[in-house]
């Protein structure tokens, strides 16, 4: 009913906007000091409906499934590598593609390139080292191509370059992380001494991971299990717009659920399998189409549109969670990540969109990020972050252990020993198969990750068959992440809900559903002074049964004030007056449809509290309390 | 009877911390890469813990009082004086001592100070106006001993100095603001150019007051109303210790209550004034002794001990929020700040201490901060930051109005003109009529803030008799600003709730109450398999009653698994063995007694629901339900 009438309305974002600003739900921060883009401060309602959303979300999602819930810090030391240097992703790139071009430079025995300006110096400053390596010239033309056009490369891009390039750090020859976009992090230091540098985060999920052994001890060591975290994060946005929808601080509610990536079954899919969602898959992209379709997630999953049944059930209950705190269905949608926009070691990626006036914006992440994270930071640390399955049939196996001649080979390679030791032990079992191969044909050659090629003989490389039996199988958790911006669910919301009396344009409503509106009771005396003990004994009542209400006391008319409150979303409304002296009733208004009710107090009160809890609808409401049509009608 | 236990048992600071980490509560942040002093990283039962503890705090405060909760950025840009120019106080004091010093040297003929080093130079660059001035030998004296000890200054000294000397920013004049420790903030720089400083703010207090008047209108401008905010806080520390006690970055709860100055009564001290609390008031501290006075807080009102009922009622119900979440009420005390310790702004300052293993820390701050803050920023950024009263009966007064001569002024006095208009608008009427006085003597010397004096004589200043009616009062409110550290709280409430039990020391426990414990229920089922359908229905039925409990389910003895979560502090456990499958029955534990009682599923659960929710205690409990003495009894 009041669907049909806000539907028929045109969405006015002006109006929007200016009754938010007015009503407080945010407003800039620091205006009174000219304000900065991309910060903004929650007023009353703003502050209230994003934490019933929080409240919703805890519910739905950390009870529910029993996850752990963290409060981890958002300040954040730099710690990027072994050594704890942080290395600029272009720099490196252009750094060490200019080495080995001076040194094909030297091989050919022409000239290195002059090293002209500061600006190319400081871009350099990685690279030192060159050494006299000859390239394929269709190589050489390929680093020039990517120099010329270095500031084009987004942070994937140059870390795809890094790995395709084997770019290493040069003064340590250790791998480099996938890169951060660090620019846009609120960078700090720690502490007074101004070197130890710091940054907020910019998600929550790095805490968790960092955590990750002691919450594997605190569920007794089982998987699967799900951390969740609810809080701020940063990014220092070049030029924040479009209000809540791009900002410089936000809050964020993260989960990680920590899986064996052998079974990615989830014990709770049945519950969700019939669920049906707007899927717009990679496919239909990258074929330039926007096409969705409508699959129940089972279907998604039993044709792998959807990796998994873990990732298919957390899209589900993400569909559902939006949908209960009022996103219209229709404007939601799940959007596959495509393929070269994916990160590369993700299995399968999925944002919820919301539709609104700034088009289809992203508001949930959901992401089977493999087991990328805890390897990394395991890699970094050298801390161990596996589960553990003990085996009820060890397996038993053999295998090829190379044994490298240490002695002869010191004596041959020098320091290179080590480089040489560390490319061995690294080989997985088709590669020992494939050197095995090689060295009983004589000789063979491996490549350390900079290009060092060294050439192995028999006589420094053997084979010993050993039987393995491994009774506990360890292995790195993969992890399916969905990622919430909670200010931009917020900002949908409003605008899903937003409309106008036909009556009235400048009779604003928020058709906020119970469970998120910032209050949910208006509580209406006709006049100030008279009516004080019973505003306050409803007033009580209504707290007990845990309803959050508010009372309007002003002078303005009833109609006014009600006006005022169905702006701010408040659904429900009871207004007391000398009927209620007399014969002790009250009356009951809903929002959106301004129907009301009339009944003795308590029968009121409690009807609005099951309206509240949602145990009943206001279709049920019209059952249990007759109408009202007095003189005080107000709409 | 748990209580007498506890008292017998010697407090273990080492088994404390060990159980803190072991289990979880919190750890200290990025321990994997080397950790980080001052962050730590609250796991499982400490985000419990403290989201039961603001869940209380928000119940105790915001909803019982219809608080306005905010949520305001963190992120705060540079904006300190009208310039936006940040001063460092200290460089600010020695350069223009410094300056006054070369001044008086220069008017006696004498060389000025060598300008010797860099570091020197960087001090003085706020103060490059040297002016002629003679000084007094005793303030030359005065000036010198300042300048040797200069580093030694705090923050509000460094502010009393500039008052005390009309130190003012030498580039514009302008009054400066009190000190911030701007040391102890985490500075960042807001956008990508680098040159919109930024830092983290030290507390939530600044966004309440920055949204005044938006929420002055959110109440329809109605006295007094209250404000707040949950929320991260960052310093940067120098040495942080003493673990949650001294953190660089923390969550704090704080209000703003607004009232009129001249009415600090509170509508609802009647219910409090009862309330006793152990108060340690400056007149002891003074006087070198640290004996608390027990009094009721009514009795402290009105002998005057606490400045006025709003500061009380708050006093006491800070009293009765940490009492109930469970700190010891004999470890509590309310210690007043003494004259010069507290702000100068402020009316009167207390401070909640706690008392643990470190001494008494401060928990709680409570002050009434006058109208001080609502100044400060409306007179920095023009935006006026008042209140109204409607009069019911104007007030008519007359008042004589100075008239300056400003063409005869001009004249003689050229661009100082201004500065003359300044200080003859600023006059109060005792000084007005002071300088009435004066004149009608011949002539009258007026001073500027920076020391310049004008010589006025009776044509160039005259007095207007005005007839004033006012029939709308304009006032800045004052604020009672009740500030907690929750950190702090929540450090103190696990050690007055830490014991052992007699039989082994190895066996902690958290005596947390049911309100605040992080995990209220336990249920152990005796095997894994057999009864998954019964854990299952439990599990579900508290959950439906609001009730969070958890499965051990583990192979361990259910001695064991209860003993495990004594540690965490979870009040409650039930068991569910052969006897709920043949006789449908559950036995109920209680974790500081170890009492077990038994009865049936539902009517246990019934039990447990109002254990939880605090409408029955334990030995209400034991009223309800028979004893269980058989075999599995485990303590």
């Amino acid at each position: 009913m009041a669907q049909v009438k806000r539907d028929a309305f045109p969405f006015d974002k002006s109006r929007l906007e200016a009754n938010l600003i007015s009503k407080f739900f945010y407003a800039p921060a620091f205006e009174i000091y000219g304000g900065i883009a991309g910060l903004y401060d929650y007023g009353p309602p703003g502050a209230a409906l994003q934490a019933n959303i929080i409240n919703e979300w805890r519910k739905h999602f950390i009870i529910e499934e029993m996850m752990l819930e963290l409060d981890t810090t958002i300040m954040t030391p730099c710690a990027d590598s072994k050594t704890g240097e942080v290395l600029r992703a272009d720099h490196l790139v252009g750094g060490v593609l200019e080495a080995r071009l001076a040194g094909d430079k030297e091989a050919r025995g022409q000239e290195a390139l002059p090293k002209d300006d500061a600006a190319d110096k400081k871009k350099k400053k990685k690279a030192t080292k060159t050494k006299a390596v000859k390239l394929e010239d269709s190589v050489v033309a390929e680093y020039e191509r990517i120099l010329a056009q270095l500031d084009n490369y987004s942070g994937p891009e140059l870390g795809e370059l890094c790995r395709k390039y084997k770019i290493t750090n040069p003064d340590t020859d250790n791998e480099v992380s996938e890169p951060q976009e660090f620019n846009l992090m609120f960078a700090s230091s720690i502490g007074p001494t101004g070197k130890n540098p710091g940054y907020l985060r910019p998600e929550t999920a790095q805490g968790h991971f960092m955590n990750f052994n002691r919450m594997y001890n605190y569920v007794n060591r089982k998987l699967p299990f799900a951390s969740a975290q609810i809080g701020r994060s940063f990014r220092n946005e070049i030029s924040p717009r479009a209000g809540l929808l791009r900002v410089r601080e936000f809050t964020m509610a993260e989960i990680e659920h920590f899986v064996d990536p052998l079974d990615k079954r989830h014990a709770r899919f049945e519950d969700v399998k019939d669920v049906e969602l707007d899927l717009l898959d990679r496919h239909v992209q990258e074929a330039g189409a926007t096409t969705v379709k409508r699959m129940s997630i089972g279907d998604a999953v039993a044709n792998g549109t959807v990796a998994n049944e873990t990732l298919g059930y957390f899209l589900a209950r993400i569909h559902l969670f939006l949908v209960k705190i009022g996103i219209n269905p229709k404007r939601l949608r799940f959007r596959q990540h495509m393929g070269n926009e994916m990160a590369h070691y993700a299995t399968d990626c999925w944002d919820a969109e919301i539709e609104n006036s700034n088009g289809w914006t992203e508001c949930v992440g959901c992401a089977d990020r493999a087991a990328y994270d805890l390897s990394v930071h395991s890699k970094k640390t050298g801390a161990p972050m596996t589960a553990f399955e003990q085996l009820e049939t060890p397996i038993v196996y053999e295998k090829d252990e190379p044994i490298l001649n240490k002695k002869v080979l010191g004596k041959t390679f020098g320091k290179d020993l080590r480089t040489i030791q560390t490319i061995v032990e690294e080989l997985d079992d088709a590669n020992v198969q494939k050197l095995k191969g090689e060295l009983a044909q004589g000789a063979a050659t491996i490549v350390s990750p900079t290009g060092q090629e060294f050439k192995l003989t028999p006589d420094l490389l053997t084979f010993e068959r050993k039987t393995i039996k491994e009774s506990v199988r360890e292995f790195t958790p993969n992890v399916i992440e969905p990622s919430f911006g909670l200010g931009r669910i917020l900002y949908c919301l409003l605008e899903h809900t937003f409309w106008s009396r036909e009556s009235d344009a400048e009779r604003v409503v928020f058709s906020l559903p119970p469970v998120v509106a910032p209050t949910k009771v208006l509580i209406v005396p006709l006049s100030t002074k008279k009516f004080d003990h019973i505003v306050r004994d409803v007033s009580l009542k209504l707290r007990k049964g845990g309803v959050h209400s508010s009372v309007d006391d002003s002078s303005q008319s009833i109609g006014r004030r009600y006006a005022r409150n169905d702006a701010l979303g408040t659904p429900y409304g009871v207004t007391i007056d000398f009927a209620s002296l007399q014969k002790g009733t009250m009356t009951l208004r809903e929002r959106d449809t301004c129907d009301q009710l009339i009944g003795p107090i308590d029968e009121v009160i409690a009807v609005v509290t099951e309206l509240v809890q949602g145990t009943i609808d206001w279709d049920e409401a019209l059952t249990r309390l007759p109408r009202y049509d007095g003189v005080q009608a107000i709409d």
